[in-house]
C-alpha cells in the first residue's frame, strides 16, 4: 500500500506538508502543492477519494441519516448504502437522529454545510418540511413521501402475509401491534394485517405502540400479556419487539409455538439466533440500501428516466415461533 | 420551534436565500447575508450549531470512527459519545470502517477535509501509523495505544472474572475463545482469563478466532463443538459469539447451564433477551463513549492536566448461562 510517507518522499516534502495539502489547512505554496498532487497522482495514492476530489474540486460525500442505529435493521441498510456508494467512488457520512426532530435538522444542515453532493434519509420527520430548504438530491429509505423519491419494501403485503400465516396456522385470538403513527411503512403493514384479519374468522385486538426502540420493547411485551392474556398469536411491530415478547412469554411459562405464535418484522440477524428462532417478515434491508444509493447516484448524475420510487418485495420466513404445516 | 421560513420572513428574503447562506453555496450579497445572520440571531434560530458556527467561523464537528456498527456494542459507544458531544454544542459525524484499513484511512481524511475539530476512533489499525499525519486531537475508544489518549475497560480483569466464575461454578473443561490478535483489549481479556485458569485446577483449550463479526459467529460456534466436544464451559470472545454458541448448543440438545456454561463479553442489550439469558462481563459502553468525548473536549479546549488514558471497571453479570451458587 502506498503511504503518505511515500508521497512525501516522492514530492521531496515533509509528511506534514502532504497532510496540509490533503486537509486544506495551513499555508502551502502553489508549486509545493502541485508537487504533492503530482506525487499523489504518480504513485496512485488511492482509492483515496479525498485526494481525487481535491483534483476535481468537488466533494464526493454522501450523507446518510438513520433514526436509530441501536436497531440492527438500520446498520444493515447502512451497509447496503455504503457498499454501493463506495463502489461508485463516493464516501458516506452517517448521522443518527435518535428519532429526534432537532437532531435530524442539525444533521441535515451539517451535511449541507459540509458539501455533501446528495443525501439519503431513513428518518421520521420528512413531512415537517425540514428538507424543503435543502438544495440537494435526496432519496428516502424505508420511508415514503409524495415529494421525494423513495426506496421501501411492500408493507401492506408484509402485514397481510403475517396475518394470513397465523390464521392458517390456527391462531384464534391475535394481537396486532400497531407501530408509530407517523411512520408510513409501519402504518402500511398494520393496515395490511388488519385487512387480512377482517377477511378471516379470527378475533383480534390492536395494541398501539409509539416507538420501535429496544429500550421500550420490554415494556410493550409486559403490557401485552397483562392487557391481553388470551392472546395466542402476535404480529409484532418489528423484530426487536418480537424478541422481547418471545422472552417475556418464555418467562411466563408459555410454550412456543403451542401456546403462543409470534411473527416479527424486518429479519434482523438476531432472528436466527433467538431460541426458538423467530418467524418473521423479511425486508431486504441490504438491497434496499443499495437501491437507494443507486437511485441517488442517478439523480446526482442527472440521468434520464429516473424511477420516482422503488418498492421491493417482502417475504415470510418461517422459523420456530410459528406452527409447522 | 423557529423555522427557516420565520428567518426568511424576518430578513425579508426567500427561503432559498437563507438556505444559501446556511449552506454557503451560491452567491449571496454581503448585506443580504448580514440580514439573514441577524435574523437568525434575533429569532434565536437554534440550537442549530451550523448557524452558530457560521458566526464563529469554526466547525463544531467531531468525527467518530467505528469498526462495525452491526455489533450492538458499538452503537452503544456511539450513543455515549453523541450525548456528551451534543450537550457540549458539537455535532457528530459517524464513519463505519468495517474493519477495513483502506476505509479507515478514507474516513480519517474525509473527516479532516471536512474540518472536524477532533476525532474519536474505535477502529483496529491504529498501529499502522495512519493517524500520524492527522494534525488533530484524537482519542481512542475501546482501543489502547502508547501514542494516543485512550478510554477503555479493564480487559484483564474481565477475563479473570469470567475464568474464576466458571471454575468456581464447577467447570472442568473450559474453552477460551481468543479474539483477533491485533486488538489489544481482546488480548488483555484473553490473557486475564488464561492466567486465572493457570492458577486453577481446570483443564482448558484455546480456540483462536480472527474476527468479532456476527457473520462469522455461527462458524466459530460450529467449529467449537466439532473440535472440542468435551467442553463444559465457554469464555466467549464477545456477546455476539456467545449468543451464537448458546444457539448452537441448544440445537445440539445440550442443557444450559447443566451441560454447558457460557460467559460472554460486553453486555449488549440482547444478553437479557436471549433464552436462557446470557451471563457476561459488562463493559460500560455508554459511559466509555461519554468519557472519550469528555477527554476529547478537554484536549480541544487545551485544558491543563488532561488524563493520558482512562480505564473503566468491568463487572460480571450473572444471568442464566452460568450455574447458581
Amino acid at each position: 500500500m502506498v503511504t503518505i510517507k511515500d508521497v512525501a518522499k516522492e514530492a521531496g516534502v515533509s509528511v506534514a506538508t502532504v497532510s496540509r495539502v490533503l486537509n486544506e489547512n495551513g499555508y502551502v505554496g502553489v508549486d509545493t502543492k502541485k508537487k504533492v498532487l503530482q506525487a499523489i497522482a504518480k504513485l496512485n495514492y488511492s482509492p483515496n477519494e479525498v485526494a481525487r476530489s481535491l483534483y476535481k474540486r468537488r466533494s464526493r460525500l454522501i450523507g446518510l441519516l438513520l433514526p436509530d442505529i441501536t436497531n440492527p435493521f438500520f446498520p444493515q441498510l447502512a451497509r447496503g448504502v455504503e457498499d454501493e456508494v463506495s463502489e461508485a467512488g463516493f464516501r458516506l457520512l452517517l448521522g443518527n437522529s435518535d428519532e429526534n426532530v432537532q437532531k435530524e435538522l442539525d444533521y441535515i444542515q451539517t451535511f449541507a454545510q459540509n458539501n455533501v453532493v446528495g443525501m439519503i434519509s431513513a428518518t421520521s420527520h420528512v413531512d415537517y418540511g425540514i428538507y424543503d430548504a435543502l438544495n440537494l438530491p435526496l432519496v428516502l429509505l424505508d420511508r415514503i413521501s409524495d415529494e421525494y423519491p423513495a426506496v421501501y419494501a411492500d408493507g401492506e403485503e408484509g402485514g397481510r402475509l403475517a396475518a394470513e400465516t397465523l390464521v392458517e396456522k390456527g391462531a384464534k385470538q391475535i394481537t396486532v401491534m400497531k407501530g408509530p403513527s407517523h411512520i408510513k411503512p409501519a402504518q402500511d403493514r398494520y393496515r395490511g394485517a388488519v385487512e387480512a384479519l377482517n377477511r378471516s374468522e379470527a378475533s383480534y385486538t390492536v395494541m398501539s405502540t409509539t416507538s420501535f426502540s429496544f429500550e421500550d420493547a420490554k415494556g410493550w411485551a409486559e403490557e401485552l400479556f397483562a392487557k391481553y392474556p388470551e392472546t395466542d398469536a402476535v404480529i409484532a411491530s418489528n423484530d426487536m419487539v418480537a424478541i422481547a415478547i418471545l422472552h417475556e412469554a418464555l418467562q411466563l411459562g408459555k410454550r412456543i409455538p403451542e401456546d403462543l405464535q409470534i411473527i416479527g418484522y424486518d429479519d434482523i440477524p438476531q432472528c436466527s439466533l433467538s431460541y426458538p428462532t423467530l418467524s418473521t417478515v423479511r425486508q431486504p434491508a441490504y438491497e434496499m440500501g443499495r437501491q437507494a444509493a443507486r437511485l441517488l447516484m442517478k439523480t446526482i448524475n442527472k440521468e434520464q428516466e429516473i424511477e420516482k420510487s422503488i418498492q421491493l418485495p417482502v417475504q415470510l420466513i418461517e422459523r420456530n415461533t410459528t406452527r409447522k404445516g
